[in-house]
């Protein structure tokens, strides 16, 4: 059995995916601390045993007695609470986060981080429509990929540590890129994926619709369900890489619109059976 | 326990959703009987005891002894085998098809018809990405729309008897609408989708993209997975309104980018927010 010797792990933003983490870590029997402004975040995860202890402020002696810190906060806020109260850490803290953007935070954190303590950024590649404390489940990191960005600052110590708390928690598959590298991925896989399904969903206004829709365009809206203040923040702070894509996205979906209109059958099936090929690399 | 009094029933084309009707009319006690030109869909559907009887030949013997006929065929084709046919067709007898397009076949074949049969229109709204009787599961009904596209050649008693046989099949909302609602309703709902799953498939070929990949890439690329073949034949035929649609896709799309680029979080908050509430009616 994998271990991290970080006993005790402090979740700084216990939301959905915060929750998850605390949840998967309880189990496995670490000592989990949360911090987060809202009350019944950190009332719900006392009275389920989802954490061992917790606070609506930043309470020195439940940061200084963390191992281990894990910030599960928006990408701005993460940057100001280390401004704020990095003095806090005990020296030798490891610290991580679950941020879905990265050139943009984990240079400036590690940039005016402490010595004494290190940062390495990480992001779970799991989520639900659904948000909270109260509707975490570990479940959701089964299968799931897990990716490290260190940088040329984090120790083998760090990347030995983030590779094993991605599999304690149950990741199927763990990563290695670039802040850069995960920036430009996440633009095309994940934010320009969330681009397409907020189009499609609000380009037609009729309601009657879902009396007649199939299960296709159920999958491809799932995530038309979105945080606009959390995705808003993350789309802006990794406009480039995600324009380029939106960008590439329509040239192809004018060509495709342009074989449908031109009766081009031979090149729109050529097209189909690129997308089939392709596709059969992502089945689980 | 609904009944439909035509005890047996041909189906013509015994794919995917041909074969998950016959499993499911088998199963209820009809005599079910199948045409298919691929002999291995017969040996498998009569091994498995999906059918009673079946032929890779247009057997008249078989056709004149059906009171009701379903069609499973690519709609080209489908309109060919009536035009070849129907002679064969005992008097009374109804038919129906599975054509995910309508207007184009639904009047030519009204039109051409012996008075003495009568064909209505009607589409399950279900699928997978897989193909024929081998893979064929009459599940899939259940939760699903079942839509009918009867026209004013279409008798009351033809209209009962379809409804009937999409709840005997399992389907949890039948749905009236003319054809030309109907293909309009589906050049949104289905192909348009498809034409995105396909272009944002496409559009890179970075194959370690499955290294990184969450769910929500996954679920909306799951129909890239596509019949070229079919889905080609199908957006031909209904260019206008999938064309309409592209262009309202494409539009809404720009302006999502626009919206990126100029950092406009408000206007783009506020379409996340439309997004998010259009989204709820399709939860099931």
């Amino acid at each position: 059995m994998e271990w991290i010797s970080n006993s005790r792990i402090l979740i700084v933003g216990l939301g959905l995916i915060g929750g998850s983490y605390a949840r998967a870590l309880k189990r496995l029997g670490y000592h989990v601390t949360a911090i987060d402004t809202r009350k019944e975040a950190i009332d719900y995860a006392l009275e389920n045993h989802i954490i061992s202890d917790g606070s609506t402020e930043v309470d020195e002696a439940i940061v200084s007695s963390a191992d281990a810190v894990i910030f599960g906060l928006y990408p701005k806020v993460f940057v100001e609470w280390i401004e704020k109260y990095q003095q806090y850490f005990k020296p030798g803290a490891m610290l991580t986060d679950v941020t879905g953007v990265k050139s943009c935070v984990v240079y400036d954190i590690q940039e005016m981080l402490r010595p004494d303590v290190e940062f390495i950024g990480s992001h779970p590649m799991a989520g639900r429509e659904v948000y909270g404390v109260e509707n975490s489940d570990d479940g959701i990191f089964r299968g799931a990929n897990f990716i490290i960005t260190p940088t040329e600052k984090n120790t083998p110590q760090a990347i030995r540590w983030i590779g094993s708390l991605g599999r304690i928690l149950g990741f199927s598959r763990i990563s290695v890129l670039t802040p850069e590298e995960h920036d430009e991925m996440i633009g095309y896989l994940s934010q320009l994926t969330h681009c397409i399904a907020v189009a499609l969903m609000t380009c037609s206004d009729n309601e009657h619709l879902v009396d007649y829709t199939g299960d296709s365009f159920r999958d491809l809206t799932r995530i038309a369900n979105i945080n606009d203040l959390m995705w808003s923040e993350l789309f802006m702070l990794n406009r480039e890489p995600l324009l380029k894509y939106m960008d590439i996205f329509l040239d192809e979906f004018a060509s495709l619109r342009d074989m449908i209109r031109d009766g081009s059958v031979d090149e729109l099936r050529e097209k189909m059976r690129l997308s089939t090929k392709r596709r059969a690399y992502f089945n689980k």
